[in-house]
């Protein structure tokens, strides 16, 4: 089975690697440095630590799970990136002082475009940042065919990305080519929507996830 | 029983105003002009025709089907608006030269709310800019519940709007008051997703909507 590498210590990172960990995936989470603090929760998780540049080297498939702001930076101390499958399942978004979070994806612009503008030998794969990260990470915990789109340049890096959403649980039918890395923009603009629903559904937990109804 | 002015003669207000017709509402479709050509077809549907201002005077529930390019010219041109309820269904896409449109709407921006702050003494709600027409008017034709969500200020102009939703056939738990006008850039946003979908899936008709799966 492969080896996994996810870049970030917050609930996304720990919850993505735990969930392989109890999967049996050999998966390594990097922090900003190897010694962070933030790597301290991991150990007990079966999950192994490092920086992200050791995460990065441990594993050809790699998740960026960091702090969609800080997404790029991250990887520009990542070390070699050449050749190597990055899952992006990030969000960039703008705190607002008692408000809702603004996404800053519009039509012509995506964090998912951006780390591919920016490491052109990277295969970037935007995926799973629909949802919430316990539905990430397990998709059986919502009901029915509910999607999850993949968009990204190289065929190659889709196919490992559909290997690595089966081993969370995704089935075929659940999964949705967009196209192209440019198709990331439809996905991070779907945040603004995400983010209200659940307030105005009158649930604390957005773990909820979209279906597509057709006739 | 409610009457209606539907602005724009484009195939979202022909199918509006015939299902509305069918369905017996009295209902009045504008266009720039009352004697323009696009008017033509609306009399063998049994809906009555006229200018902009002749539908907004005719109704206190008017439908914005314009194309979204051109919605604040259009009520610009349309009298009197004061007091009046505008559910907005329209979207602003950017034409691209052999590629999808672009919706224009950001965190920050969107043609709902451009509208309310344009005219400050119209009731805008939006909705049901999030599907194809033919669901819009007749959501039957996609099985489930699937949604449709509000944005508007006005509580009392957001129940008539539920009140036009029941007579097209939405049920109430398929409707989500996300809240004010502001989250109309939360649904605009999602255009971008909404064009992909059907070409993703290989279908011809986006005869689609979106149901949320929720644990």
């Amino acid at each position: 089975m492969t080896t996994i590498g996810v870049l970030g210590t917050g609930i996304v990172g720990r919850t993505i690697a735990a969930r392989l960990a109890e999967l049996g995936v050999d998966v390594m989470v990097g922090a900003r440095s190897a010694d962070s603090d933030s790597l301290e929760p991991f150990g007990a998780l079966g999950v192994k630590t490092g920086s992200f540049a050791d995460a990065v080297a441990h594993a050809d498939l790699v998740v960026n799970a960091t702090n969609g702001s800080h997404s790029i930076a991250a990887l520009e101390s990542a070390g070699d990136l050449a050749g190597k499958t990055l899952i992006d399942v990030s969000n960039e978004l703008e705190p607002v002082e008692g408000g809702f979070p603004k996404p800053m994806a519009s039509a012509d612009d995506s964090l998912g475009q951006r780390i591919q503008a920016r490491f052109p030998d990277l295969f970037v794969v935007k995926s799973l940042n629909t949802m919430n990260c316990t539905v990430m990470a397990d998709p059986s915990i919502v009901p029915g065919d509910h999607v999850v789109f993949l968009s990204g340049d190289d065929a190659g890096a889709k196919d490992r990305t559909r290997e690595f959403l089966a081993i969370l649980g995704w089935r075929p039918p659940q999964i949705i080519d967009l196209g192209g890395i440019d198709t990331a923009a439809a996905v991070e603009m779907t945040m603004a929507l995400w983010m209200r629903v659940p307030i105005a559904r009158g649930h604390d937990a957005p773990r909820f996830n979209w279906v597509i109804s057709s006739n």
